[in-house]
Formats: C-alpha cells, structure tokens, sequence
C-alpha cells in the first residue's frame, strides 16, 4: 500500500527539548541557583519522564496530561538539588511550561511544509492537546490535527496510540508512517503494522545522546527530516 | 474572562453543504436520473441526519461517523426516488464522499485567518476527523486541531462534546466562544458555560430556510464570519 500519512514522534525528533528546558531552567532558576546546570536539569528531569507515564500504560491510573505529570516528577528534581524550599510555586509553574517553548531542529518546519504537499501530517506524540498547538504555534508545525496520548487516552508505546491515529485518518496501518528518532516507538509502530522511518538526532540530549541511527529494521532511515523528505520524493 | 479559543460548527456555518452536495448529486447520479433535483435531494438527505445519530446519543450504539451514518442513510433517499436498483455501490460511494467536496461560504477562509491571529482556532462538528481533515484542505481552514464528535466519542448537543473540546484546550469554558449559525447548537454550548456567538446563514438549504438571526441569547450576533471578526477586533 502507498503511504498516505505522516504521523510523527515529537520530543527529540522534532523539537529540541534538551536545549529548550535547559535554557528555561538557567533563566527561570537563576535566582535561586545562579551555577546550575541547565543541560543536566533537563536530563534529571527527563529521566523522571517513563516512570512517570508508567502507572497510566498499566491501567493504574486514568489518564493524566503530561503538564501534571511534569509538575509532580519537578519536585523530586528540585529536592534532589536542594532547591524544594526555594522555588516558589510561580517559577515551579512557569518551568512546566517550558516544555511548551521548545524550538524545532532546524530544518524541520520547512521540510513539514514540503511533507504536507503529499501526505496527511499529524503528531503522534505523548504530548497533549494544548501542549501540541503550543510546539506547532511557536514552530509553524503545519498538522492537519493533532492525535497521540490524548486522543488515545494512554501513552506511548502502547499500541492504542498508534492505532487509535490510524483509525482517525481512516486509513489501514501500512498506509500510515511512523516518523521517530528512537528505535523502542518505531518498534511499538510496527508491530502495530505501520510502516517506519528512523530520524537520526545523534546529540538529542547532548553530544553523543541520541540515537544515529535506527537499533531495528525500518523502512526508511533519514539522516535529519530534509533528508527524509528528499527520501520520500518531496 | 477573555476569550481565548472559537469553536465551529461546520456544516452550514461554515461550509455550503446544501450546494455541494446537490451538485455532486446531479453529477454522480445524472447517469440514472437524468433530471434529478439535487438541492431536493440535499435537503432529503439532511433530514435523515439528526434521526442517525439519536442512537448514539441515547447510547444505544456505539460512536459510528457521518461516513458510516450517511451511507446508511442514503439507502432511504435512494429508494424513495426508486433509484435503489440502479446505483452501484461505486456512485453510493462517490456521494457520501460529497460531504468531503463541500466548499466554505466565500468570506470564511479569509476571516479564519484573521481570527487566527487573536485565538486559537478548532472545528467542534459533528463531522470525524477525516472528513474534517477534507474540508480543512479543500478550503484552507488554518485550524489548530480537530475537535468535536470523534474526540468526544459522541453527537452534539451532548455536552462532552462541547466539555471535551474545552478540556483539550485546557481552558475554562467561559474562555471558549461556540460559533454556529444553528440556535439549538449554541443554547447547548452556553448551558455548558461556554460563550456563543451567533453567524446568520439565511440561505443555508436555500432561500429563507436558514436563521437571519438567533433565536436564543448570545453573547455576538453577527451578520457572515467576517463581521464576528471585525466584531472580535480581528
């Protein structure tokens, strides 16, 4: 079957979230901690993250947006640096929000663009709703709408995120391609029948950090999204 | 509170589905009939909708989509012209794919726009996400996402439909203004907390059918969508 849509994991693959929260983290914490790490904040912080989603994949808990699971695993980061007395619950609000303000790699709104000529385009990331329309605002991330976790109500890997977006683009499964920079999403994707591209992102979070290229068998496997695009004929 | 976020209503409000599907029912069904009425059959056709999702919201069936629900619906139409024999499956087909085909009110693009600038933009229809995908593409409607019946898993006036729009965009539902040019669709909007603008459609199903005004309170009545948003300062 042809391809006729692009769904496509966010955090890492098309935004930078390491060197957004890291920034936000140095500017928002400065006061209280003038020395801090930005790079390792965001890396404490989204080691936090799996955990986090883990009881909502098992059933143990209704389904809950990533803001609120982002506010909880915040405190344990902030303790574990001493800092749980100091930052007031305004700059504790304003860190979640960081993970609204991260900016695209690079190439990756033009290539969008260049991708929505021939295929249907929707993220299909944890992130929900507001927090999607947000990254897309900031970065002209041209969807034709948004699925993922909230649309599902589950999170990633689970196989009802893939297959609940399948369903609401009213095509088959391997009609549908799977857009991600970590080999464990694309794994979850095929075995849900959906075709795959591997996006390399090699310092994802720092040099050295991410995946450069694709741990299991894909369909296409791109060294950014421009090549990715060149790859699919667009 | 200010508003941040419209909502749509589509057909009717939006989009002239009363044309389009009568022109796509003198083309596809010239073959059989060559001198069929297609605003009658449009309007035949519109009146087996409301009847088609009452199941669904009594909850007597589960969530089924206006490609489903139409299909099942022209049956009726069909053989009411005695047409039941003569149309193959592929023309039953093409005419429930008209309800994609249907174009904007010529000043709604171009107010979407505008308004875009100000708030963030969502269908809240009846229609699933692929047939809002359609319209979105065929008529340049710069929506953030995809609300409304799919996401909410049931028909308007239901208030999960409308509740659930609002909880995607994790506003209040005093934030979030309804537009319809349908009374009946903003009286259950704004009993769900939800601001309401009214947009006159008089001609909806042809002459004198629509509503040059509201028949309830609402917070804007205005005359077309260009006027909501120079009312909206947009």
């Amino acid at each position: 079957m042809a391809i006729q849509a692009l769904i496509f994991d966010v955090f890492g693959t098309l935004l930078d979230w390491h060197g957004g929260v890291a920034r936000e983290a140095e500017r928002i914490l400065g006061p209280y901690r003038p020395d801090l790490d930005g790079a390792a904040f965001a890396r404490a912080w989204r080691d936090r993250y799996q955990p986090g989603m883990e009881p909502i994949r098992q059933g143990a808990r209704p389904y809950t947006d990533l803001d609120t699971l982002h506010a909880e695993s915040l405190e344990g980061v902030l303790a574990g640096l001493t800092l749980a007395e100091a930052v007031p619950a305004e700059a504790r609000h304003e860190l979640v929000l960081a993970w609204h303000r991260l900016d695209a790699w690079p190439e990756v709104p033009d290539a969008l663009a260049r991708l929505r000529e021939k295929y249907l385009l929707a993220p299909c990331s944890n992130a929900h709703v507001r927090l999607a329309i947000a990254h897309a605002r900031r970065n002209r991330l041209p969807w034709d709408t948004v699925l993922g976790a909230e649309f599902a109500q589950d999170y990633k890997p689970k196989p009802a995120v893939y297959l609940r977006a399948v369903e609401a683009l009213r095509l088959q499964p391997n009609e549908v391609m799977m857009v991600a920079a970590h080999s464990s999403d694309l794994a979850a994707a095929a075995s849900c029948g959906l075709a795959t591209a591997h996006v390399a992102r090699p310092g994802e979070s720092g040099p050295g950090t991410g995946e450069p290229a694709p741990l299991v068998p894909v369909d296409v496997a791109a060294s950014d999204l421009a090549d990715l695009a060149r790859q699919l004929g667009c």
